[in-house]
Formats: structure tokens, C-alpha cells, sequence
């Protein structure tokens, strides 16, 4: 797609062609007065540029290896909003390209990030809900077509989609979006993902508009309801143009030429890694159609930081998301997000860390003693190893030692290794990860569903529900990713059954809805799961007993992990059990807590003191 | 025991009777200068106490609510060796107790602590060799009788049996011997192992004597094998008698009363746990018969402070391995080994720090980050999770991303957790574990032995290898302690076979006593191994490969963690591989190190540069 006409280039007679212009516009006052302006057209490169604006300096004209690049250096500082003229010329051929500084509408620390009080849910655009048929194929893009047979074809969900069904979302007691990538995925194949993308400042039109989402992003934050971004720094896909017909060889690693990556990111911070572990870990390719950013290389490193930006400032989103955030380059994703927090000090980003282990992934979290001095300036982490447990905990026999809920009492019994583990994005599945009901057995055991459901909401971290699970979607990562990205049933017209409403729902379901339900409305405001301490007891009776509290307010969670009645002698839980009795949130009757509990099996009590 | 008459007290006509003078000599010009002298006798702590020493001067009297118990703080600052006299005077009755300051026969840099270029041979004296059968049984102490056929009994192994092998462990190419405890545990049963002392001063008599250990560590010295002597400050016997009769109630925790500890000393350094959780790890008792000191009691923190730099001055041992670690008290051991290595610069303590994740042991290593402000100041650390995964990973086969020698690539890829790598004690088996080989089977797997003999001799840390493990012996600790602590073939007269020389062994012990002597006698003065850093590279073709180097010498390990024969690329490795060529250690055979390299199933090569 060529910006030329949209953005109503006043073109001479002999004009020189301008197909990108990126960003397509920006604002007065960043924090960040620089910015960088990429322009792409055939042999721009040659040409001599001017510039019309008021207070706006050219700081630096960059010409690389590719004749049909221009990068502008501007110097902002002084300027004030306003509209200004790019005037490039080749003797008698020139183009001017009219620019916007736009007054911001809210200051940067108004923006909002996500934290601890929020409950994620997840949803992978094209397989949520159709809401706008018409958007299903787009005529020009390479993969125009749908068929909801294959799983790794799209299937025609769309923002639409999401923005009629934030009332179902809200209901359900969630309390923001992440949305897998949106951004432009003009691939050949495989594009309903999102994780190649074609163009940084533009929505893919099979999902909407630029002002569509920035229209689901007003009408989310109507119904209290965050919106977080996914982005993509380490790759793009290989039809972008900046891969296509690119600015310089060094834009991409291993001078553009694929290499593959060893998905071993450990290498980053591993001491004893070979330096030839260490360069395949990061600058290879995640896949031979995702090129891979060298953001050591400046403007690419400026390219995307303010792609970034843009996002925050013109949507109004309250976080990000930032896939496969180890594989790119360590100090530029450090400095990316300390220009971001600077700009927008309460935003919050969340890095996707897939490590196996608590010591790799907390390397990356903010102010990890570490990897100090290094800092890698990620306020949120992805607790990955949680996941891991969690995929076992619940189906085990809890033992002293070993197994089941001890998983979990072990595991946080390391949080010190965290610089901040509330700051850890925690879940039972995700868009790549096998669902936490990964046979339909499994998804349907609700004593499992309930305990874990109840431990993810009350543990500390920031809890992500992915799209579906609270309907018992069922998927084996061995089976494909596909499996992990059905569609949600009653997301398109026509489907037979609607699990957006109750009644489309089976008893089991909504069982699992109801139950998941109560329990997210009740932490939506609940300050000690939300911010409070955590306070945890080893497994006694295979039972797993911890308190959150905040303030004078407590939550304490007692869990059996056993399939055996358990009698707790209470004298260890004393310094959490400030009364005699208390009750159960969960099934509203009152606990007596004097010297003995009795536990059924596999119960699960939610005090509230 | 009485030391009445044993110290020649002289005693007037009306004597005080003083039952135990602990340290019962000391030395002029250490470093600290203070001195507690606990004297224990009936009702003495109502005598006045006087001094008639030259330069010496009482800091302090402290009378605790016994009154069987003195304790005099002594300022040495200034004193040199002499004899003098403590005199107790109570009206008619006194005592005078003859003392003696000594002096020191070498600098406290004198002694050289173990490191990584040693390997340590842990022997369970009871268990190893009886050397002298005339003190398997000693009158007058509790437990005085042995049964070679109960493996809870005593055997009658003592320090002659260890010193008439020292040839055998210096032949096998160990560098230094850590003993189980050998001070004096007189407990009614289950006394073989040592670790419930009843007189911190003492060497058990079936053991043998002070002098007799003295002697020990002496003659080791002279075949350049060190000495590790094993302690315990977070517990003692119950028939010490410092508990029997003790000093005040405050000199064990829970106020001297039998209170359970829950083992989960991850509550230690846990963020989130419960005081009760924090208390009961810590304060509890090992067993009931192993009451627990309180090291917050400053005269406890003295007593044992100074006993361990007692056995140091007095037989020059090289090292201590300290047991229950993380049992006693954070600050109090803290403070000990910042005494200890201040008083000798260059020794090593280890630290028993058994626990399951490389986070929790981390946190005791001198200069952790996760630790810090505070700082263990314990050298050593023991590597437990490396033991858990090398029980796996030879008989596993190996997969790029999950089993076998991944999981030792995987671990080994978080060593930035660890102040110091090198100063990890690692290690098969011990005492407590289920030997390596756990069943006859596994042990005489020897494929399976030589893999893991290979890389614990050549991976950073400090190996230490468990008496009989180079003979194959075996054990699972699923059937008791006991089966861990079998006697060494040929340790006793009349063994109808004996390990300890080659015609005692099978061909399948000599195969495997051969190789490892070949690998510890090669180990010694390797500099690449002892010193050198560790570059490592993720698992291809199941394969491990690793450089150890140091100052441009190298040794690289290549080691094929499947029953394949693998056939590896070799342009990863390039940068350990300077030559086309190499000899392997083991085989001694020229490998060609071109494009490709072949590997047998389960083959292992030492390619030295």
C-alpha cells in the first residue's frame, strides 16, 4: 500500500514519489524532543530537503546504503504544535510532504499501566470474534482469505469483535486486554498470529483501522477495562518493506542474511556461554521469514522506539507486551524501556521471558541484583517457571517434600531471587503454551480448574487469564499451535453455540464462568490481593495456607492438595487467623477456627478477615 | 569424663571439684585477643577467681543461673606464652587450675584452606578401616560395644584405620580427606556418625585420641593431602554436658525444651514467610536427642567460635565442613566464618547448605547478591541441586531441551546466580544421599560411572568423592542411612576381600578404580581444570561440549549423551578448538578435528590443548 494520496502529497509536476513516511505524524512536547522521520521512494535519497516549521531544526539528514531512504533528524525542543512542509527536490522533480506536531491530549503520566490490582485477559484477535464480516478479506493483501476449517488460516476475528463483546469481558470481572499483535501482518501465510509485521504504524485492515482501535482503546477504558499492546522488536516479518528493499544491510543481523537463532537466550546471561552461543542466541533469526532487527544498529533502534510511542500517545494503551524479549539486543530494549517509563512514568511493560528457570527470567526484570550494574529497566516479567508448576501442581498428590501443592509452596519460598514479584505477569496458559486444560478431561475437572483459578488470582503477581479457559477450552501444544487458538464459540455469526451468554454455556461451563466470575469481582477492588504482602506456611497435611494482606485487611487461602480429608491442627497459622471464626468467600458459609480444621478433600477455603 | 587429676589440678585440702576447663590450653598472639575459659564443677561459680598471669587480664566473671558453671573473658592482648594459674577460692575451699597459653608454631596464613584445584575424599571413620581394634570398645562410655552386622551399630573404623591408607586415598589421586565427625559423641546409640557431639575439645576415644588426630592431619601433610574436619554449632548430643547440666536455659532454643524443626530452611531467606515458619526452621531441634544451640546467647557463640579455631591452631586442619548450615543462626554463623578467616586467611569452610534450588543455596555463599547487605561470609556451598541432577542425567537419554546432559548444561547456564562457581563443593554422593550407585545395577554401569566421573572431575567446583564410590559400592538411601555407611572392603581384619588393593577388587572395580585414579592423578596439576574458566556450549546432537582453560591452557570436553553414534558438526566449537588434531586423555588416541567429528554412543573425549 502506497501512503502517497492518502496523505495528500502536494506533488510538483515532476514528482518524486514518497511510498512511507514514518511516523505519519507526531507530537509537540515529548519528553524526547528528537525525531527521527523515515521516508521511503524511489531514489529520495539524492534529493535536497527542506523544511517549513516553526522552531524545528533539521539535527541530522541520514542517507544509507539504499538510494530510496531519507531519515530526518528533527530537533523538537522549542516546537509548539502545528502543521509543516517537508520539501524534498532533484533539480527540477520535488515532493512536498505536509507534517503534523499534535497537541497532546493528556499528559504522559496520566496514562495508566497495568499492575497487581489488574486481572489480564488475553485474546488472539482472529480467533475472539468476527465482529465485521466485511473486513474478513481484504482485496490486495497476500493471505485474502479465510477458512475457519484450518487452524493456522485466519478466521476472520476482528477488534469489532473484541469491542462487542468488552461488556462480556467486564462482566467476567477481567480487568484489561492484551491482545496478541495487530500491526499489519501482510504475509503470505501463517498472518493470523500477528508476529510478523509489515508495518509498525499501521493495523492490519483485516482487523480494522488505526481509528478503530484507538476506538476500542475509548470504549475499554469506558468500562474500566485496560488495553495492552503487543509488540515486536526482535523480528518483523520478511514482506516488511524496510526487509523487502532495505535501508542498509546492518538494519538486520547477520548482515540480512538468515541465520538461525538457537532459541537458547540462557546464552544472554550465562557466564560460561561461548561467544558463538552468545551471537546465535540473540542475532539469529526466530524464523527465516522473521528477519531479525539489529537494533545496535541506531536508526533502527530510534525506528522502533518510536513506533512504540506513538502507539502510547496515540491510543491511549496502558501497557505493552513485548514478544520475544530476550532474543533482542539487551541495552537497546533496556534503553527502549527507560524512554518509555520517562515518557509515561505509571506505564507498565511486560516482557515476554520464556526461561525455564526463576534465576534466568528475574535476570530480566528491573533492578535484578543480578544483573547488576547491568539494569534492563523491564518493570514486568512473565513468570513462565509458575506456569510449569502450575501445569502440575493441581493434578499431584500433595506430599511434604515434592509434589503437587509443594511445587508452589517451594517456588515462592525463591521469590528473593525477584527485584519485584509482584511485578510477575502470572498464568495458567497462553497463545503458545499448551492450555491449562490440555484434554478434555483435564479442562473438565473443575476441582482442578477451581484450585488453580483460586491460586492464580490470590498468589502475587499480575494474573492473566487467556481467552476461553473460563469456558474449559481444551488444547495440546503437541498437536500444533492452532490447537491453542480455537475459536471462541459464538465469536461468529452463525455459530451454534454462544458461550458469550449463559445459555449457550453447558452446566459445566458455566460452572467454571460462574465460579472464576465471583472470584475476579471480588478481587477487583481488594487491596490484599491486589497489593498486599504475602505470608506463606510450608505443606503441612498436604495443604498449602497463605495470607495476603494489606493495610489490616487480610485474605488467607487454604488449600487441600489432597485427595483425603485433612484435619489441620491450627497452632502453626495463629499469626494469620486473628479471629475464631471467619468466612469462607467461596461457599459463604462460617469457619470455625479454633485448635482443629477439617478439610474435605481437595478443599479450598478464602477467608476474609 | 573427668579432666580432675587428667590437668594435674592442685588441689588444697578442702577442694573445689572442676570437672571440665574448655579450651583446656589456648595460644598467645591470635588475632582475637579475647578468651571465654568455661569451667564446669560443682557449685564454683560462687568462688572468687584470681589470676597469676603476666600481661593477662580478667575482662569479665559471668555466672549464669547454674551454679556448676564459670565463664571468664580473658584480655590476651598482650600476654605471651606462659603457664598460670586460675585460682578459685571459696572461703576454706579452693582450686588452683593450672593453664596454659602456647605458643603458635605457624602464622595463620600458614594454612592453606582446600580449593578447586584439590578433590576431597569424605570418609565415615567408623566405616572406613579399623586401624587399631584395641579402641573399638572403651570402657566407661555409653554406646561401648560393636556389631558389624547392624548398620546403626558401631563398627570400630577409627583415625589409625584412615592413616593406614592415606597411601591408598593419595594413590587414588584425592588431594584431601574430609572426615566425618570425630569429636567425641558418648550418646547411648547411633553414635558411628558423629554428628551429635558430647565434648567439643575431645576426639571420641574409639576413634582414637587429640594426639592421635594431630598425627593424623601431620602424616596427610606429608603426601600433600589436606585435611577437612567436619562441625556442627546448630546442635549437640543430648549427653553433652553442657545440656545435661546446662549453663543457663537460654543456651538452647525453645528455652531448652524439645521443639520439632520443620527442616525447611528455605524459610531462611523466604520473603514471604510466616514468623512462625522463620522460628520453627531455625530454633527447632534436629532430633530430640540433638538439642539445638542459641547462638544469640553471646557465651554459646564463643563457645563454639572457639573450639573450631582450636582444632585449627591445634592440629592445623585445612578446612571445615560445616553441617546443618542454614539450622543455626544466619548472623551468628556469619560472624564465625568472618572470625575464622580473619584468624586464617587462606582457609576454606564449606557449608552443609542442602537445599533444593540454586536460588537458596546462592544466598549462603560469601558475596551473594541475592543475600546482600548481609553477607554469609561461608566460602563454600555445597551444590545439592547439581548432585539431584547428575542422579538423572547419565541415565538419561539426552534431548536437546529437556533430559539428560541438558539438565546439566541447563544449570550450569545459571551459574550467575553464584558469588563464586568455583567455590562449590559438588559432588556424586555423601553420607546422606543414595550413593550414585543406587542399585547394583546402576552402580556397575560403567559407562554411566565414567561419564559422570568425567564431568565431575572437569566442571567448576570443588569435587569431593564419597569413600567406596570409586569401588562401586552401592546404596539407596530409600533403605535406611545405614545403607549409605557400608564398611570398605578391607578395612577390617579378616575382610575376606579387600578393596583397597588391586587384587582385592573385581575386574569391573579395577576398571573403574583405574579410571578414576587416571582422572585424579591427571586432575592434580591441572591448572586448566584446578583454576580455569568454563565456556560451554547448548546440547546438539545430545551431545555436551565444554572448555575448561587457564592462561592458554585448555582441556574440552565432548561427551555423548545418547545411545547413538552422533555425528557433530564442529564449525560451533571453533573457538575452543585451536588444532585440527588433539590427543584425548582417555583413549590417548589422535582425534581429528576437522568439518565433522564422530562419535561413538556414549562416548566421551578429553581433548587437551
Amino acid at each position: 500500500m502506497t501512503l502517497f494520496g492518502l496523505l495528500g502529497f502536494k506533488a510538483t509536476a515532476h514528482a518524486l514519489t514518497v511510498k512511507q513516511v514514518a511516523p505519519q505524524f507526531w507530537w509537540a512536547g515529548m519528553k524526547n524532543p528528537e525525531l527521527q522521520i523515515l521516508l521511503y521512494g524511489n531514489g529520495i535519497a539524492s534529493s535536497d530537503v527542506t523544511l517549513s516549521g516553526k522552531d524545528i531544526s533539521i539535527k541530522e539528514i541520514v542517507r544509507q546504503d539504499n538510494p530510496n531512504y531519507l531519515l530526518l533528524y528533527l530537533d523538537l525542543s522549542e516546537a509548539g504544535p502545528q502543521h509543516f512542509d517537508i520539501t524534498l527536490r532533484q533539480g527540477k522533480k520535488s515532493t512536498v510532504i505536509p507534517y503534523e506536531l499534535k497537541e497532546r491530549t493528556r499528559k504522559g503520566s496520566d496514562i495508566q499501566g497495568f499492575t497487581s490490582s489488574d486481572v489480564l485477559y488475553l485474546i488472539m484477535p482472529d480467533r475472539f470474534a468476527n465482529g465485521n464480516p466485511e473486513n474478513d478479506v481484504v482485496e490486495g493483501m497476500r493471505e485474502n482469505k479465510i477458512n475457519r476449517e484450518d487452524l493456522f488460516a485466519r478466521h476472520g476475528g476482528d477488534l469489532k469483535g473484541v469491542e462487542d463483546h468488552l461488556d462480556y469481558i467486564s462482566d467476567l470481572g477481567a480487568t484489561a486486554i492484551w491482545l496478541n499483535p495487530i500491526q499489519e501482518n501482510d504475509m503470505e501465510s501463517g498472518s493470523y498470529h500477528g508476529y510478523a509485521i509489515t508495518d509498525y504504524y499501521q493495523i492490519d485492515r483485516r482487523f480494522g483501522t488505526n481509528a478503530d482501535f484507538r476506538q476500542l482503546v475509548d470504549k475499554a477504558h469506558q468500562k474500566d477495562l485496560k488495553v495492552v499492546m503487543d509488540m515486536i522488536f526482535n523480528h518483523c516479518g520478511s514482506e516488511n518493506y524496510l526487509f523487502k528493499d532495505k535501508p542498509s544491510k546492518d538494519w538486520f543481523n547477520f548482515k540480512s542474511e538468515y541465520v538461525q537463532t538457537s532459541f537458547k537466550t540462557a546464552s544472554v546471561m550465562d557466564i560460561h556461554a561461548s561467544s558463538y552461543e552468545k551471537k546465535i542466541a540473540t542475532d539469529g533469526w526466530f524464523t527465516q521469514v522473521m528477519p531479525d532487527f539489529n537494533q545496535r544498529n541506531r536508526h533502527v533502534a530510534r525506528y522502533l522506539i518510536q513506533s512504540s510511542i506513538w502507539w502510547i500517545e496515540y491510543a491511549g494503551i496502558n501497557g505493552i507486551r513485548q514478544d520475544t524479549h530476550p532474543y533482542a539486543d539487551y541495552d537497546f530494549m533496556s534503553e527502549w524501556c527507560k524512554e518509555v517509563l520517562e515518557e509515561y512514568p505509571n506505564f507498565n511493560i511486560v516482557g515476554e521471558t520464556w526461561l525455564n528457570s526463576n534465576v534466568l527470567v528475574s535476570y530480566w526484570q528491573k533492578d535484578s541484583r543480578l544483573a547488576a550494574p547491568k539494569n534492563s529497566n523491564l518493570p514486568t516479567v512473565m513468570d513462565f517457571p509458575l506456569t510449569d508448576l502450575m501445569a502440575k501442581a493441581f493434578d499431584e498428590e500433595t506430599t511434604d517434600w515434592a509434589n503437587g501443592l509443594y511445587r508452589l509452596y517451594d517456588y515462592h519460598t525463591q521469590d528473593l531471587v525477584y527485584a519485584n514479584p509482584m511485578n510477575l505477569l502470572i498464568f495458567l496458559d497462553n497463545h503458545d503454551t499448551s492450555r491449562f486444560g490440555r484434554t478434555e478431561e483435564l479442562a473438565q475437572n473443575l476441582t482442578r480448574y477451581k484450585q488453580a483459578m483460586t491460586f492464580l488470582l490470590t498468589t502475587r503477581g499480575i494474573p492473566q487469564i487467556y481467552y476461553g479457559t473460563e469456558i474449559l477450552m481444551d488444547g495440546d501444544k503437541a498437536n500444533g499451535d492452532g490447537c491453542l487458538r480455537k475459536d471462541f464459540p459464538g465469536g461468529w455469526q452463525g455459530d451454534k453455540t454462544d458461550c458469550f451468554k449463559a445459555e449457550g454455556r453447558t452446566s459445566l461451563q458455566n460452572e467454571a464462568y460462574d465460579f472464576t466470575r465471583k472470584l475476579l469481582q471480588w478481587r477487583k477492588n481488594n487491596e490484599a490481593i491486589g497489593k498486599g504482602s504475602m505470608k506463606h506456611f510450608s505443606i503441612a497435611h498436604g495443604t498449602y495456607v497463605y495470607q495476603r494482606e494489606y493495610k489490616g485487611k487480610s485474605v488467607v487461602v487454604i488449600m487441600n492438595g489432597t485427595d483425603e480429608r485433612q484435619v489441620l491442627d491450627l497452632t502453626p497459622y495463629k499469626e494469620i487467623l486473628p479471629q475464631t471464626s471467619a468466612t469462607d468467600f467461596l461457599s459463604g458459609q462460617t469457619i470455625k477456627l479454633e485448635e482443629k480444621l477439617e478439610l474435605d478433600k481437595r478443599a479450598t477455603l478464602l477467608l476474609c478477615f
